[in-house]
């Protein structure tokens, strides 16, 4: 029985569970050997957990324009302020923006900046208030890195592509710990190869000070992604649909980066890259690892539906005759994987018939910069990691596209937050993320200003110190509405 | 009798002379102990050298306005063409830009067009001409290279302020070689804390790995500016000339980067910071030196000028007994730097009798990007260091303000060339400088499209594989007439 089923839950990151659920600390819960039922008993109930997580989040956002459908149907009664703020405040559990309902009498209800608002103000209250609560916090987190490290990995970073059905890949997908492993998404996965070598450098730095003698390897995982329902349309839109360009742009870049290391390192065995492909209406998964020479082969493959059904000891044999050219350690954490995969499989059964009504783009707003770990969730944000819109232009491109669709066809404008998180022990950094927030909207304006003259954008700043618990900082919007006040 | 002192000349880099220049290696230069009056044949010798250099790149560009004022004046000559050619090839040997001439009978010479061409072909020439010849070599590398390390220093890099009379800095005003000491120019010397962190990472990974056990510092020096004539107008446009402002602006600026290493990576000690103030009058500088803390003072300074005439030992003792505060190794550093900055204000005094007839801008054209190290000399070049226009716009603009004073004055447009350098064993590296050269330029024209519409900006975007002597690679221009085959 592996180190990573779902069975045990050890809980050493501090978290606790949505109101109303059962905690998962139960009698025995904490021993490490289980029968298969508990263990089948134990996935269902992280699932259950997930589940009313995705449901309480989503459900939020979709209250927003059945309210302000019912508040612009009642927007000239004579005491519609009064009724509409109860409403808000009742329903969607917001502050009112007092401003906006009290000039509808006269020019009618902004519907855009209200939609705008109050997505960008549930989108705050979320991630506020997750910072004490934690709801997707790993069981496992330091179970999970120890595995890794027994693997022969000291860090493992994903790079999804921006499109909101990938956004739940750790934590969901893949059941991984958000702690621990980072998501910095960009359009088609095309990472930035110079950003992650001088990632990959600090990271060897302060594991040579705090492991000095080791020699585990950087992970970087890419994870392309294709659609079975639809797939001519409802692929990467980065690469046009075509699901094995998408790949072959992975595994190329995930050459790319293992190169630069080891070219501009001299260490040719720091990096290992593994391509996982993602089938964004079913959540299965297909992995293709890497020989011992770091080369992927995309037309050689696991996928996780062929282990549907098997056991742990059942799932690493099929990993060890189909994925014998990579690594012992490569072959335990794809194994792990797969069986991840399968409480996720598992997921969208149940509550999807195993397959998501959605299986079109359905994002509520886009997230550009370096931050937004709290919310990891399918279909919810369309994510660019990003520091400069001039290079992360591409993204935000790819971005605006698909919200034409979803939003501006219907009258609506793309909601976007931009946000730059920082760890505060560190002097200054506080005031250089602020500036970053302020020239990435600044260079939004300038680079989309049809968008932003017709009011088809709007946008909030935060920022939020990565050492502390504290909420997001408000650092400004472009509606007057949004304001710190009527935030906190 | 220092390490540093310019008698010896060792020449472990590969480079040659300046035709018709004397080699350096004549008999006895390579004896460690020279008597004082070879000492200073050396140093003089050394700033022939120098001179030598700075006045034929000089007058390489200060030959294009008289020559294309007679061109002008005879540009309705039926033979104008052929005659302006072989002027263009004779005078300032180029290869004509054939089609400007052409057009010049028909709808007048276009000399905005024809002076920004022959600015950037002459900037090409001369930085392929220099791959091969090296001529600003510095005759003491690997000295240096091991004086630092006795200092306490593994790695030297210095922020000078973007003004292109900061731009000898490194080569001239502190004598140092540029092949080991890199510079990153910024507008007031406003450099990014994050960058110069990543460069930090990698810096000390790769120290780790080939000096493990040692203990030396990475030292980052900013240079700030004033003038001793005209100093309200002449000193830092950044901080609109106030010399107080630019002092207290770098010191904090080395802070923040010593405490980022600090908090980030738990290592206080990592960095140490020093402050420079050059008098871009005379070239002579103040130093600020750190206490054992990394603490500077600004009020307390060191200057070159208070040591002129000194010996190597009493300089020794006039820091000893000035900066007390600061480590040992410190000490020994800034007695060499004042040692050195001796020989230019020498050379200053030779050439310019002690004060430059240029004392405000002259600079010839712009320079953004990474790379640029060819050609270090004063008031040619202004240079921002920079990877994104949205990061390194204050750089821009400062340049831009600075050459609608130089150029758009009197009808020329600003010569811009943007460079990125790479190493081409990195794979992919080439691909990413290129990718980066064309956003710049698009970034440039979104940001001011006024000086586009007006024909007020000219770029050339080049790329050079660093691990080659190869000539820069021509990317592209917005002048129809620089191409790949006039440029070579």
């Amino acid at each position: 029985m592996n180190v990573m089923s779902m069975q045990r839950h050890t809980r050493k990151m501090p978290h606790s569970l949505p109101e109303g659920r059962a905690p998962l600390r139960r009698p025995g819960a904490g021993l490490p050997y289980l029968d298969a039922v508990s263990a089948t008993d134990s996935m269902e109930h992280e699932n259950q957990r997930l589940s009313a997580y995705e449901h309480q989040v989503k459900h939020a956002f979709d209250r927003i324009i059945p309210c302000v459908r019912k508040l612009a149907a009642i927007q000239y009664e004579e005491d519609f302020v009064p009724l509409a703020s109860e409403r808000i405040i009742d329903e969607l559990d917001l502050t009112p923006p007092t401003d906006v309902l009290q000039k509808a009498w006269t020019r009618q209800l902004d519907v855009k900046q209200l939609v705008s608002h109050l997505t960008l103000a549930t989108y705050y209250r979320f991630v506020s208030g997750v910072q004490h609560v934690n709801p997707l916090a790993h069981p496992q987190c330091a179970d999970f890195v120890s595995f890794l490290a027994d693997c022969g990995y000291h860090r493992m970073d994903i790079t999804p592509c921006a499109d909101g059905r990938l956004a739940h890949v750790i934590r969901y997908v893949l059941r991984l710990p958000a702690e621990v492993v980072r998501r910095k998404a960009y359009a088609g996965a095309a990472f930035a190869v110079e950003d992650n070598v001088a990632k990959w450098a600090e990271v060897e730095l302060k594991r040579q000070q705090s492991a000095p003698g080791t020699n585990t390897k950087y992970l970087k995982v890419v994870a392309y992604h294709f659609s079975s329902i639809d797939g001519e349309r409802e692929g990467c839109a980065a690469h046009g649909s075509d699901d094995r360009k998408a790949a072959e742009f992975g595994r190329d870049a995930l050459l790319g980066f293992k190169n630069a290391v080891a070219q501009g390192f001299s260490r040719p065995d720091a990096v290992e890259g593994l391509l996982i492909g993602i089938d964004t209406a079913t959540d299965s998964i297909v992995l293709h690892t890497p020989d011992l020479e770091g080369s992927i082969d995309i037309d050689s493959s696991l996928q996780s539906t062929d282990c549907v059904g098997m056991s742990s000891d059942k799932i690493r044999a099929y990993i060890g005759s189909y994925a014998s050219h990579s690594s012992e350690g490569m072959q335990r954490l794809v194994s792990q994987l797969i069986e991840n995969n399968l409480a996720q499989l598992a997921y969208v059964k149940t509550n999807h018939d195993g397959c998501y009504p959605d299986v079109g783009h359905a994002e509520r707003f886009i997230g550009i910069g370096v931050g937004f770990d709290e919310i990891q969730l399918r279909n919810l944000m369309y994510f660019g990691y990003l520091t400069t819109i001039e290079e992360g232009a591409p993204d935000v491109d790819v971005g605006l596209k698909i919200f034409k669709g979803l939003n501006q066809s219907r009258g609506l404008s793309t909601p976007i937050v931009i946000r730059f998180d920082y760890y505060g022990s560190v002097a200054g950094a506080r005031e250089r993320a602020v500036a970053r927030a302020g020239r990435v909207a600044d260079a939004l304006k300038s680079r989309y200003p049809d968008h932003f003259a017709a009011g088809d954008i709007h946008y909030l700043q935060l920022s939020r110190d990565l050492d502390t618990r504290a909420a997001p900082e408000f650092l400004g919007s472009n509606l007057p509405s949004l304001t710190e006040d009527n935030l906190s």
